[in-house]
Formats: structure tokens, sequence, C-alpha cells
């Protein structure tokens, strides 16, 4: 982090409901420390009813430079923007927003680009890969918009609440017709995939029920986590127990941060 | 300041238009680290146009635990708080404020008692000492509060706009009617007074009038400014080579800050 704040030094933060356990100003204040940027990041904890009053105030603090936007804010920050980026339209919802030159604040959703570095540097690019997504919540929706934008093959999704899976669907169809999209009944079947991800929180909680059977994994599927504690999941410790290539869900966050970062310096 | 921003750490900050000049944090920051505070001291650039807004977001910044309060939002943040303590009704401006327990947002202000503190440490206490006060803004009124409520004889105010210098009398006589208040001319003579305070903005520029005529000085008349820059005005200059003693105005932020912390450690 920056050693000295001064009347100079410009903003950052993360908006989130608890605040606690929060992490990403842990990547930036050391990252500003280390390429000498007079900028601090801070954790801003806002409850639920209080994020419309807040993007207001926020809106008037000249110095503010961007904002993380975490849990359970994604949704609402999307209607509290000026504009927002394809991903996050996409996704239907925004984790990361900055002010431009004008004043105006734009979103953009940069989880799925999370996602899919994770799995290009620890496994493999997605380009002419099949997927199956289960969970088409914040995280699942920001992977499946992604992953539509990267050249795959098709992807397969499902929620148990089955009605959120086919309007998502139809949204990536609709914005990328290239790209198969397929809608199936949860505790899915996950053979013949290139790549099996559990965007559910299942596995957060000893005693979840799984997101779907490994005892049916074949082939080379690889099996990854959207969950970031335990790093290890039932599902990816079942997984690797049979033999498949894991991918953890706490790649999620370091592999979206430098993303963040450039998005940050990109503003006008 | 604190080695590592978490997820845990409290916010603090200052606001004002413009931002960069400030150094309020340079004391907060360090002061949080000798202490092993989990707190970081911010700053904050509001436009005057954005005060309203702002307090808004701020009321719902749950781990934002107080705020000093600059120019030009002094008289502003009166209204956009929920309570006032004496000393800022009376001065007519507020430069801190912190939310109770429940919520609501309280100020005061701790200008004079930074005025105060200097003039007992550095020269001698107010207790039964006349006074001669120019100028009636922010700094001025706020002076002028904690000095009728420290046992002072009596105080002289002037100011080239004299109803606000009549104004200011009226609420100071109200408030405590036992210290006889005057209000003399703009550029009065300082013949007679323990002390003489330029708190106008003259002495900040070359080439500024001064405020009183230091050729008037007798006695062994205490010249005290508000300026801070340049730290020895020509009104000190001129006083301290007639052989005056003189009080700098950069004291005032120093003896205010050791208050300012108390305030905030103060929350209920």
């Amino acid at each position: 982090m920056k050693s000295v704040i001064s009347g100079t030094t410009k903003l950052y933060g993360v908006v989130a409901h608890p605040i606690e356990h929060v992490r990403v100003q842990a990547l930036f204040n050391p990252y500003f420390d280390k390429h000498d940027m007079d900028a601090v990041f801070i954790p801003i904890h806002v409850p639920p009813e209080g994020a419309a009053a807040a993007m207001d105030g926020f809106r008037r603090m000249k110095n503010l430079n961007g904002l993380v936007i975490t849990v359970p804010h994604k949704m609402a920050f999307m209607t509290l923007v000026d504009e927002l980026m394809p991903t996050a339209r996409l996704a239907g919802a925004t984790n990361i927003i900055r002010p431009e030159a004008d004043g105006r604040w734009i979103g953009t959703n940069l989880d799925g680009m999370g996602f899919v570095g994770g799995l290009r540097d620890k496994i493999f690019p997605p380009e002419g890969k099949s997927f199956l997504l289960v969970g088409t919540g914040g995280a699942g929706s920001a992977i499946a918009a992604t992953l539509v934008q990267s050249g795959i093959a098709r992807l397969t999704i499902a929620d148990v609440l089955r009605g959120k899976a086919e309007a998502l669907a139809a949204r990536l169809r609709a914005a990328v017709p290239d790209v198969p999209v397929d809608v199936v009944a949860a505790n899915p079947d996950p053979a013949g995939y290139d790549v099996a991800i559990n965007a559910t929180p299942l596995g957060m909680h000893d005693g979840d029920p799984l997101p779907f059977d490994p005892a049916k994994l074949e082939g080379d599927t690889v099996v990854a986590e959207v969950v970031q504690a335990p790093p290890v999941t039932r599902l990816l410790h079942e997984a690797a127990a049979r033999g498949f290539r894991v991918l953890q869900g706490g790649n999620m966050l370091d592999y979206q941060f430098i993303e963040m970062a450039k998005f940050f310096h990109a503003a006008a």
C-alpha cells in the first residue's frame, strides 16, 4: 500500500455487506505500493437498502476513481450506473465500476474473465471446448457470459430454478448466436464435457449435496469450482480421487485482479 | 498509518474542496498506527454542490466512523447532520462530525479549541483576559464561540461586514450573558487588549492590507494569527519587530488534533 496518504491520494474501494471477509484490498494496496501509485483501496460497508444513496454519494466524491462491487450488490449496481459494458449486461450483474472523465459511471463484470484466466493458465484455453455449468447466480451468469464470448464449442447450463437458466440461455443465444446453449435439469450428468463447473454455493458447508455426481464423470473432463472456501470442496476432492483434473475456486479473484487494475486504469 | 487495511478496518476522513492541500490525514494515520488501531483516514474531495448527496451516502457507509469537515463545507454540514453540540451552533459552523450508535450524526466545532489550546500552551490561559477578534468567518466565529465559553473578561469583534459581526455578537451574548461582547468598525485600534487576533484571510498573499495597524499596539498585547501560510505573516512580523509576543496560525490544527481524536473515540 501507499506508505503515505496525502491530499492528492486517489481512492478506490470495494462495496460489500458484510464487509469483514473481503480481501480484494489486500491485492490492490500492495499493487499500488509496488507501482508507486498515489492511491489507496478501502473496504466500504454498505447494507443492501443503502446501495442507491451510497452510489449517489460516491458520484460526489471526486477523488474516488473506481469500486469493486460484491455480494449482495452486483445486481443492484447494474441499475445504479450510467452505462454497462456487454459482459455485465449479459451476466445480469456488474462487479466493477468506474467514473469516466465526464462523470458518468460505467460498469462491467470480470468474474467470468477470472474463471477463464485461471482455466487458460492452469488447464487449457477455452476455445473449441464444451462446458457444463451448474448454477446461474452471479458467478455462474458471469462465467457463462464470458465463455460464450471466448470461442467455445458449446455450453450446457443447469439450475434448480430452471426458469432462471432458460432466461440466461435466451440472453446468451441472442448475444452470441453461433455458440449452442442448452438447458438441462438440475443435478445433471457430467459425462461428455471438456469442463464441468460448479457455480452454485454447494460445497461451502459440510453436508451440502453435490451439484453433480462425480461417479458419472468420464474421459478427461476437468472439474472446476467457484466456491473459494474450503479451497478443496468435496466435489473437487471426489473428482481428484477418481483421477480427474480440477480447478479450484480461489483462482478466480487472483486471475481477475489484473483485469480489475486494467479496468481502473482504462478510465478516460 | 495502519500497515494493513483489511475488511475490519474502520474509515475516517476529511471532506474538502479542493482536497490537495489538506493535511489532517497526516496527523491521524500515524496516530492510528502508534495506537495500533485498525483504522485509516482518507481525504474525500466533495465539491460544494455535492455536499448533501455525499452526506446521504456517508450515512450508508457503516464502517465510516467520523469525518473532519473543512473549507467550504463547515456551514453546509450544520444542516446535514442530525444534532449539533453548543459550540457548533454558536459558531454557526461544524468542523467535525461522527455517527452515534443509533445511526444519527452529531457535529461540533473544535477550531476555537485549537486556538485556545495554542494560546494556553504558548502564551497564557484565556481566563480573565480581554480579546480583540478581527474577522467573523468560519475560523473567527469558532474562536469567538470558544472564547466566551472560556471565562474571558471581554470580547470585541470587528468585520468589514458589520452586520455579520453584530449577528455573531447577538448569538454570543444570548448564549453567555456574563461575558461583555462589543462590536467595533473594521480596521480597529488594537491598543488596550490582552490579545488581538487576526481571523481574516488577510496575510495569505503579498500585498494584503493589514487587519489592524501594528503601530497602534501598546503595553504587552499578544498578537495572534489564524492564517497558517506563511507561518509568519506581515502582521506577526511587524508586531514581533515592535517587541510584542505573537502566536502563529499553524498551531491551531496541531492543538485541535487531540480534541478531534477524542471526539471520534467518544462515539456512543
